[in-house]
């Protein structure tokens, strides 16, 4: 590449296109990436049924501890196929670049994004790049699209009172570390996003047990993704606050500053809904791989309180946890 | 909707995304849109073999003549579809919106969306929406990836000289229109986007004649797309200027501006490699519909010129095509 930064050109579908391609995209995706520069790809799916998904990160900023927006757009998708049953197979790459952005910070994220498919075992099959003006971006955006092959069926219309609600590790960090990088907080060492692909530690636990029901919490935390979920049921769910995982630096930012981790993203974590005699099957499954090492039993679902999610504090009152209405932290994924 | 505009909290991914996603996206995709709000679609592919695609638009103007980012965000994807042979039937649709963007433009948008999508058969069965600070992005940039259903199998492989190049219709107007809108000129009355899906055009070619190639000549245009084909190969391709069809309004541009519409995007065109046998019956094929009234055998392929394209001009001089280098016009799409 002759330029260390991005241009206009390399937006025009032209040589120039063509060379970034090449040189940053194709390179530093390697196997994960697709074997030509066709606009597209064929997919052979044989007789299955497929899962689609597709999410827009836009995070700020492109780079923090624990990962980069790279890291985030394949483990994000891939998580989102894979809690909805599917194993993730292929993943388009999207990319929305301004013009000046130096082309050292594009090939570190391009490798985050090489690194973090290989890992997941799925291929990044088709890509398109476009430029904007200076000043009309912020960097870099990307858009990935996942399509997965639907080997799980979960059954959240069983859900019933009595039913366990886990998750896979510690609760907020994403978000959390976000919070102190955009503040201008002193990040602490041990603080760092969860960002994770969790295609093999869910289907690990699909294996075993009967899940009912699946949910990366992402924007708007666990409260939210538990609230959509027991949205207009005829029955609800109480968290116990002593149950909760926090690493530390979370517990401390939330006893400091007031913050609510249950409503700070996670990119790296999972809820399940289980039958109440297979959720220490699924504890124990869990547990076994480092990426739930951590995981706990945070609740279950109850006959009161239908359609609401509540939190039984360590002061042993019921608190509702409402649905994030705005947005404490934007451009969070 | 208690808001005229975009805010952030529009992209929290909690209340107000959701009212932002059933008031404006929902609503106006109708048919065209997914039945619930869940991330991911299951698809029913039964066991045929898939193509899949993926395009970001940041086209500027959001709006134009003869359509705005969300006809070309539907046509664009439905297009790379059906120039790879697939039947397009399934696209995703994430949104990158800047806060400020008044509601009412994004609903024009969707509607185009959701006008566009229903016209051509596709499904829009995945979304995401995001949000970013005013002076972060430009309005709206939209990602769609596609799936589609491979029905015809291309030969690009049998290319041979005396194989016909024919295009759908007339050559620049997409790029010629965002070019006056920009520069400030005057926009002729009758010069607009020819901005459509060709996915039902596409498919009665292919039904009908062996096409060994299609490409929808977008950003570069038709040169740039015939170099893409030509590159390496043994053979080149010879164009007829007297050939290519060019509406008035091009013309006018092309002669007082000295601008080269062969390099000039199109966004409802598509190139085709015939057999001479067969391309009498391809041009009646398509000039049997609208979209294709005006299609014209443009060149063959020959002997001579290997891996190049020229253009046999009106003078009866050979013009050799080059690829587009950069950008004369960024974000046509």
């Amino acid at each position: 590449m002759v330029n260390d930064k991005i241009i206009l050109g390399h937006g025009s579908g032209g040589r120039l296109t063509q060379e970034l391609v090449r040189d940053v995209f194709l390179k530093h995706l390697g196997e994960a990436g697709p074997s030509s520069l066709d606009d597209g790809a064929v997919l052979d799916a044989q007789k299955e049924r497929l899962v689609y998904t597709t999410d827009s990160y836009v995070v700020s900023p492109l780079e923090f501890p624990g990962g980069d927006i790279g890291t985030l757009c394949v483990a994000g998708t891939v998580n989102d196929l894979a809690v909805m049953g599917a194993k993730p197979l292929w993943l388009s790459l999207g990319v929305i670049l301004e013009a000046g952005l130096p082309l050292e910070t594009l090939e570190r994220i391009v490798k985050s994004i090489g690194r973090t498919a290989k890992a997941a075992g799925v291929k990044m099959v088709c890509g398109d790049t476009k430029v904007v003006e200076h000043g009309k971006g912020d960097g870099i955006f990307i858009n990935t699209s996942g399509v997965g092959i639907l080997t799980t069926l979960l059954s959240p219309q069983t859900i019933q009172p009595g039913d366990k609600i886990l998750i896979s590790g510690m609760i907020g960090d994403h978000g959390m570390t976000l919070l102190t990088l955009r503040k201008g907080f002193e990040v602490e060492a041990d603080l760092k996003s969860d960002c994770a692909s969790l295609n093999s530690l869910i289907g690990n636990v699909t294996a075993e047990v009967s899940v009912k029901w699946m949910r990366d919490p992402t924007r708007g935390g666990v409260a939210t993704a538990l609230n959509e979920l027991a949205s207009g049921k005829g029955w609800g769910i109480r968290l116990e606050e002593l149950a909760l995982p926090f690493s530390e630096p979370v517990r401390g930012l939330e006893e400091l500053l007031g913050l609510d981790p249950l409503y700070s993203a996670n990119e790296g974590k999972a809820l399940f809904v289980v039958p109440a005699a297979e959720v220490q099957q699924a504890l124990e499954v869990l547990r076994k791989e480092p990426l739930g090492e951590k995981a706990a039993i945070i609740g279950e679902v109850t006959a009161k309180h239908a359609g609401k999610v509540v939190l039984n504090t360590t002061m042993n009152t019921l608190r509702t946890l409402g649905i994030l209405t705005s947005d404490p932290l934007p451009r969070i994924c």
